[in-house]
């Protein structure tokens, strides 16, 4: 996606140890015109498989969900992260671990809004490891529900998370791949 | 706003203890059209206010921020809950006791992205003790950002939070005014 690529190398910023920073537009200031822009793709993509909803994680997940959603006509379903392990029956939970902070995490997401009738398109801002994208493939297992793709906004190419999830069999749509990344701040896409 | 109360009476469930579970609408799951119309009703109370900025909380204000953004055309800025104390010095940071868990954090925003030309409405999901709201406006504050209106989907008019806002000499604009809830789940709405 030609639009978000000049913006990541317009706005973005490139730190030591393949750091990306994206706060300016994408998860922490957000620009809700790109979201919709990329909610209209990820519909392009799966909008003949019958969704019936958009999962994702908080927090950086939900403005780009909520675009998707919409551009679906679906509810979105946000995973909420907690680090207790008490929480109840009413619920299905996964672990995570966390590359960033070396710790795990468990993803929750209550039985009542994820059974066997739906079908899912996942949707997140990064795709690096791939941990929390599996967590939630987990928990829509565990549910019954049928994933039809997983949507990505930036996928770190050099990473192993998307050969994973593609190799699990899933359909990954991510909107700009890059395959390297300089400290000094170039940054190279996969064309 | 009737649309809301109406959504609260038929999908809210009362538990002891003033809790209102809404998460199949609002905070969990999310309907996006609903929030388009909340988004809609803060445009209608804050779109002669030339407002440059939505900011909220992460997470359940996240989608009522985007649809409220969309609404005013400007970005929206989400600040980031944080335990730690060893933020750096390119955020503004505020303590928020959560009444919830009976426990401090901190929320913060970058200073890249909120300053003195900034004019801004906060949204949330709730408004209760106030206490993540009165956050909020101390982070305007402190990078001089001129607070327009404080836009709220369901007040708690029976906690302090929404009288002491008003008092501090806000405009707060909430949809619906819950002001009594009982176990059995009977929910009074200010007329």
């Amino acid at each position: 996606m030609k639009l978000l690529e000049d913006r990541i190398l317009k706005d973005g910023r490139v730190y030591p140890g393949n750091i990306l920073k994206v706060d300016g537009f994408l998860n922490h200031q957000i620009d809700v015109g790109l979201m919709d822009q990329i909610g209209s793709a990820f519909y392009e993509a799966y909008k003949d498989c019958g969704i019936t909803k958009i999962l994702t994680i908080e927090a950086s997940g939900i403005a780009i969900a909520s675009s998707t959603a919409r551009a679906f006509g679906v509810p979105l379903l946000f995973a909420k992260k907690s680090r207790s392990l008490n929480l109840g029956n009413d619920v299905y939970s996964a672990t995570v671990t966390s590359f960033t902070y070396q710790k795990d995490y468990q993803v929750t997401i209550s039985k009542r809004y994820l059974n066997e009738n739906d079908r899912v398109v996942i949707v997140d801002d990064f795709l690096a490891t791939g941990n929390a994208m599996i967590g939630l493939t987990e928990l829509c297992k565990m549910a019954g529900a049928t994933i039809s793709g997983i949507g990505i906004c930036i996928e770190k190419g050099f990473q192993e998370g998307g050969k994973e999830l593609r190799e699990m069999g899933y359909s990954v749509t991510s909107l700009a791949v890059i395959d390297s990344m300089t400290d000094d701040g170039k940054i190279v896409f996969r064309s």
